[in-house]
């Protein structure tokens, strides 16, 4: 029986748009794992009580339920320890924590303002109420004036990707010659914004724009192939 | 014959501020390695020559030189392969270089003007002017007017370590349970300030005090010993 995701969806099905799951999605692919993907929206929290909290991704393997995208990716790594590695042995996973705060604090932090609207836009109707309310709070403003001021909030967002553009002068990927979940911590992000939003973050010749389009090949397009935006 | 190590100096032979160099000085007693620091100012480009290039660090190790912080902490890790590992392998280190680049573009980028005035008062009097020269090219300001805009840059500033005050929630170290290369990375940083400077980078409380502290202890407090202000 493959490992059943609950997956964040939006207004259609189809729509997975969560950077956390997406970055559960790439670890699974990454150790080859079947998996059977369950559309969940923000207000199902009756759906995924089971698991013992409220948010997504949740995966349930073998009768077993974990949720949080980083106790997930542990666990896959040591109950799959035959299949390729996600952190690449202790001093990896650690440094991985590292990226993956860095992620949170730098780069979702300053995606989500300008994500924020659009997401909205592609909700199921049963979530919009909820994600206006808790997100404009959150915010500080609303989900329109967050998007107004985003052609400003973007020449900051590209600076904060300056270490993984200096990096990629040395190496295609964090994890070196190959991806490991460092990149797909990263990459979530993207396809977030990707799953949602038409608006252009990269400018054309940026060095991670093509580490994207490296990532979005990824297990025969896996990434590329979810409905979003080019 | 201990591996010799040119470290930059300020006017007095003991104060030695380069954050790149610290970095060399962690790695060697990481290593457990015996060292004898050579000082070495800006403008002493002839005294290493030798190394094909004009800057520190610049170790020399059984007759070979090597230049370059991240290109003598590969060194170290191949050529001292018995001692503890500064990496903790290949994903540590292809992660390592991703943090490298972090401390680069985010902590020491936002450094730099705080600390510009502080570091020009204790340069050797053979550095001042081409200090001055250079570094008012690069910030594109005096040193006097950088430093009067610093109570404003801390604050953001503090706000570029919020990864590592996340991180420090989980492990004590970037390392891990145990400090690696990448914590003398950042390491470095902190001990450029502390040798030059007596201005406050983090507030009472902050985590990323206290791990700063646990690295002043490392080593029978090395860098805790270094001249430079509390």
């Amino acid at each position: 029986m493959p490992i059943q995701l609950y997956d964040l969806a939006g207004a259609e099905d189809a729509r997975r748009f969560s950077p956390f799951c997406w970055r559960i999605r790439m670890a699974l692919a990454h150790k080859d794992l079947a998996v059977e993907t369950i559309p969940w929206r923000f207000t199902e929290k009756a759906k995924i009580a089971f698991s013992g909290q409220e948010l997504v991704p949740v995966i349930v393997d073998g009768g077993r339920a974990i949720a949080d995208s980083w106790a997930i990716a542990c666990y896959l790594e040591t109950a799959y320890r035959e299949s390729p590695s996600l952190f690449g042995g202790g001093a990896g996973e650690a440094l991985t924590r590292f990226v993956a705060q860095w992620v949170a604090a730098a780069i979702q932090r300053g995606l989500f303002p300008m994500l924020a609207l659009d997401i909205y836009d592609r909700l199921h109707e049963m979530d919009k109420a909820y994600f206006r309310r808790t997100r404009e709070q959150r915010l500080g403003t609303s989900l329109e004036a967050a998007a107004t001021d985003r052609d400003r909030r973007v020449v900051g967002f590209r600076d904060s990707l300056a270490p993984v553009r200096l990096m990629l002068k040395e190496q295609p990927y964090l994890g070196g010659p190959a991806p490991l979940y460092a990149d797909y911590v990263l990459f979530g992000a993207f396809q977030w914004a990707r799953c949602v939003s038409p608006f252009r973050l990269l400018e054309d010749g940026d060095p991670v724009g093509a580490w994207r389009e490296r990532m979005l090949d990824l297990f025969d397009g896996l990434a590329r192939r979810a409905p979003g935006y080019v």
